[in-house]
């Protein structure tokens, strides 16, 4: 899988700005979470069963946000939503999913956790160029945070079907739920007020 | 149920002042949230249960804020952790147990979740006056969003033991988690940079 194939897609890259989140900070958000090594290979595993999947997924969690006028309006200028925006966004939110699974925590990671939260609120608009031109600002922060619901509920038919059985199928998706939270709790670091995050 | 057995509770007291998020705003974050109805019937089984049992959940919670001195240190002074200051907010911990199992989603249950904002951040040692002073002048958002998950997780065994069916006991920690993230959220208001909420 080449990043190029993805617009946009730049984790890793040189262009990713250091995080201003410390590793330590990162350590103790882990810690609220129950965060444990087990988590790591439920997330591993998972991403085995997401990741093919991905394409179906996504399709859910589209026809959700088009299902909600003030969700799609965050892709929309006032003549309609940019088709060529959400399926620009398409791409790197499938491999988001995959990401999410393989993640390291390592500076490389929280970095790009930081380069999201700012394409989510500073600079939501350049990365796509003109497919974004004429669509909001930046997306309200209440909506991403409460968007770790759907985007944990909705995997669950996806690990059941893996043929998994009940106690790994749970370890998955509780572990997906704590990544999810985890990485909004990170995104909320640029909408917060000096100092407050 | 009195009211003034609680220190500093103030739900529903013409005190409380008007929250600046409107119900239409609640009503698109409990949309993301796949609210329903559903939801509401599953949390009043739920606050059967946990009520009277909040003492026991309050133990397990405040064993786990014991255990972590980055949160621990919210209610400490530099000699150590305020006693009084962690009792006086222990109770009104237990009501919002029940309060999140009642709640009615109206203007007065919006108002107080503005309240708790406040006091999370803007006002934080001013509810507990002598009690809670020279602990640090607000909470960090990042420990707020993140206790989401162990303040779900933990009531887990809580609401399997009430004899419930699996499913009922899934319902009923699935709609825990939703009113949870869904007031996390609300929590967020204050923190955030001008309109980014």
């Amino acid at each position: 899988m080449s990043q190029v194939e993805i617009p946009g897609y730049t984790y890793g890259q040189p262009s990713v700005q250091p995080s201003p989140v410390s590793m330590e900070d990162l350590e103790h958000i882990q810690s609220c979470l129950l965060w444990s090594d087990e988590d790591v290979q439920a997330l591993r595993r998972a991403g085995e069963i997401l990741g093919p999947r991905k394409e179906e997924i996504l399709d859910v969690w589209y026809g959700f946000v088009a299902s909600q006028p003030h969700l799609l309006a965050y892709f929309s200028r006032p003549d309609g939503p940019s088709q060529e925006y959400l399926q620009r966004v398409r791409a790197r939110f499938g491999r988001w999913i995959e990401d999410t699974c393989r993640a390291e925590y390592d500076q490389r990671w929280l970095d790009y956790q930081e380069e999201i939260a700012q394409r989510h609120f500073t600079r939501k608009n350049q990365t796509d160029g003109a497919a974004a031109e004429g669509t909001p600002p930046y997306i309200h922060w209440r909506y991403i945070n409460a968007l770790v619901y759907p985007i944990y509920a909705t995997v669950r038919p996806f690990l059941e079907q893996s043929g998994e059985p009940p106690e790994m199928v749970e370890k998955m998706h509780q572990a997906w739920l704590k990544a999810v939270l985890l990485q909004a709790t990170l995104w909320a670091r640029p909408y917060a007020k000096n100092e407050a995050w």
